[in-house]
């Protein structure tokens, strides 16, 4: 039997999202979460820091009645001068039912799945993917809106945006309108148009189309070069939504963390009705339910 | 139905207060403790250094069948520059079934239950409350007085000491004698006297009343002014609990971890027959089972 | 009743090893392990770094249905002045049922029983011992040898290392021929002599007898002298094993982590069909699970 993993929106097939987004949807409405009688041993590699995605999977794995083991590699091998293939090595060879794994690197959790065949599950891997984040967005949106073809606008630092590069993918596939809106610092055109020929692109949230939904995205000053962020100034400036932009009242989006006043005024942040922002994060642990239900299957 | 809390022992009823005391000393007294087969989610926040009281925490929950995701705040969404108060309402809104807190700020476990309305426990705030210490305080009390009243002496660093505070509060509510033992520089007269106006206030060791119990407060050389930090030899001198003041036999009591040769003389943590520190951590444990048992409700 | 340790080698009786290896094998052929339904509560204190001991050890005890507690020393109150032995009084009165240490001190496993009387399992203390390394590593010889009296070579930093004194303690229990490859500077013969007068002591990797297995130790950069870190160059030159010292085709060991091209060349890692480093670290989780049920009997 083939391990599955998650390690891209391209490892799923639409049925296959379909079903994961059904089962987080069923899970978010059912009161008395079943707790398996066979609990697994879940791995939750974390490499980089982060709060909501590493406590989001560990209550999803607990919820279900799974053992989770955090393995923290702050106080790891590596600070012993052990390889990061050496370590993965050993910590795979203990065997655990599935990995979750977050890394600077892109395409990692990719790698160790071609050399290992573990279940595995991307928890976000460099500027590259975020495939859950994706798709807990989808189950939200689609919370709301049923099955309708939606537009929606993803807005800001493209570039080092996982987030932006897995919601692209996923989006695309399911034929929803998307609209891109970055300067072009933020951009790579090029690299968008092989996902999707039909993007739309925007230098400006003055003058949008009326969307169902705005995307925001966070700036993640901790990868962008420094030639980049000479222009945060003038991104803040032209890219920060504020009530203004906001006249049309789309659903807004942010997969948080948000830097306020940076990508979204704390005005809008603090008193916009239509936000999504918190129902993303509470999304987030039933679509990771179904994810780790996916992947050990 | 009413979220429960404990942020504070004024959110306790005497017959609570009761009510919870009984309980912790059935579950020390049961061997078998049976677990609950509805596990709940506990989210266990220390954003202060802190190790018996957490570690006490978390074998409390897991005691009772429950799940404990402990949430480290070092490494963060506050590293990413996200607020305070956003990174609450991230947490919050995965539904964590109880939050349990520790924060060096006044008051943030009653500002966060005011806007969440969430069952919480405060394993200390800053210099204010500390509830769950004095109620387990209380336990051992009445594991060796019954339901005498006691006249208890509480002496040191009374002004940055939650445990006191909480302790004053608990100990007037039930009407025990209590003597203040404090320098002018740890003390704020009349603060205590809002609490309690039979307070009697002493400014040595040497010639105090026949007491039951003397408990001894942790220097909290971490909260304390400069100026302060001046007193520490003159405290030390006057105020380091030896065995001379020790000839009436009270029991000795300390919520720790002690300042050896600070607060209390070596020798008397080695050798004093009456000292209740280590029982004090041992009904820690069931003290806090019995708080998740009220909160979870 | 008597609480069971294995803080030495020298704990277990011929039997008791014997016993514990069996279990440990016959853990993991067993596909389906049956959870305890009496969860026991097992701190787990690592005072040093580690990644594959206390992974290994909180696997081993979740697969067995146990509850585990972390305790990180790193954020403990050892850092608000409290010392170490009161930090254990503290931890300890909180009552689990078996406690897990590493540490960098020599016998303070040890120490702790002897105060306590507490379940303990010895996951290494400074240079003197690791005798779940030493239990696993026999486990696999065991596997693939059964109860042939085998040829080993232990080489390398034997006299920092933990693993070399616990496996010369044990494979010599068992009257296994042992080889001894280390220069001067990482040897103190005398002590060896004392645990096994019939010890064979060799000075190079090139002219030795044909072994059945080759063991390769981590040197302890971090806790060799200065002196001994100057010869580090001609250790490597004259020590690090590679494919030349492999005509024999012995089976080849290392507790890890490794220090590539150190004490192990890396083509002999990455290509070496003998190698038994990573079904070494797969052992570790049921033999430690053996270990567990051993002293929470």
């Amino acid at each position: 039997m083939v391990s599955r993993k998650i390690t891209s929106v391209d490892d799923l097939s639409l049925k296959e999202i379909s079903s994961i987004v059904n089962k987080a949807l069923r899970f978010k409405k059912s009161t008395n979460q079943k707790k398996t009688n066979k609990p697994k041993n879940i791995f939750n590699l974390f490499l980089e820091a982060s709060t909501r995605t590493t406590i989001s999977f560990e209550l999803a794995s607990k919820k279900l009645g799974h053992n989770v083991i955090n393995v923290n590699f702050e106080k790891s091998s590596l600070s012993k001068g052990e390889t990061f293939n050496d370590t993965m090595d050993t910590l795979i060879s203990m065997k655990p039912d599935a990995l979750i794994i977050r890394d600077k690197n892109n395409f990692s959790p990719h790698e160790i799945y071609q050399k290992h065949k573990i279940p595995i599950l991307n928890a976000g891997d460099g500027t590259n993917e975020h495939p859950t984040q994706a798709l807990l967005d989808l189950c939200v949106i689609k919370s709301i809106f049923k099955d309708k073809k939606i537009k929606i606008g993803i807005c800001g630092d493209i570039k080092h945006s996982r987030v932006a590069h897995s919601n692209i993918k996923l989006l695309s596939k399911l034929n929803h309108e998307i609209h891109i809106i970055a300067p072009n610092y933020f951009l790579d055109k090029k690299e968008l148009t092989k996902i999707n020929r039909k993007l739309v692109f925007h230098k400006s949230l003055s003058k949008l189309p009326k969307l169902d939904v705005i995307m925001m995205l966070r700036v993640q000053k901790e990868r962008i070069s420094k030639n980049a962020k000479s222009y945060m100034n003038s991104f803040k400036k032209d890219f920060c939504l504020n009530l203004n932009h906001l006249k049309n009242q789309p659903y807004l989006m942010h997969p948080g963390p948000v830097n306020r006043n940076i990508e979204i005024d704390s005005k809008v942040l603090d008193s916009y009705s239509k936000s999504l922002i918190l129902r993303q994060v509470d999304m987030g642990v039933y679509l990771r339910m179904a994810c780790l239900d996916f992947i050990l299957k």
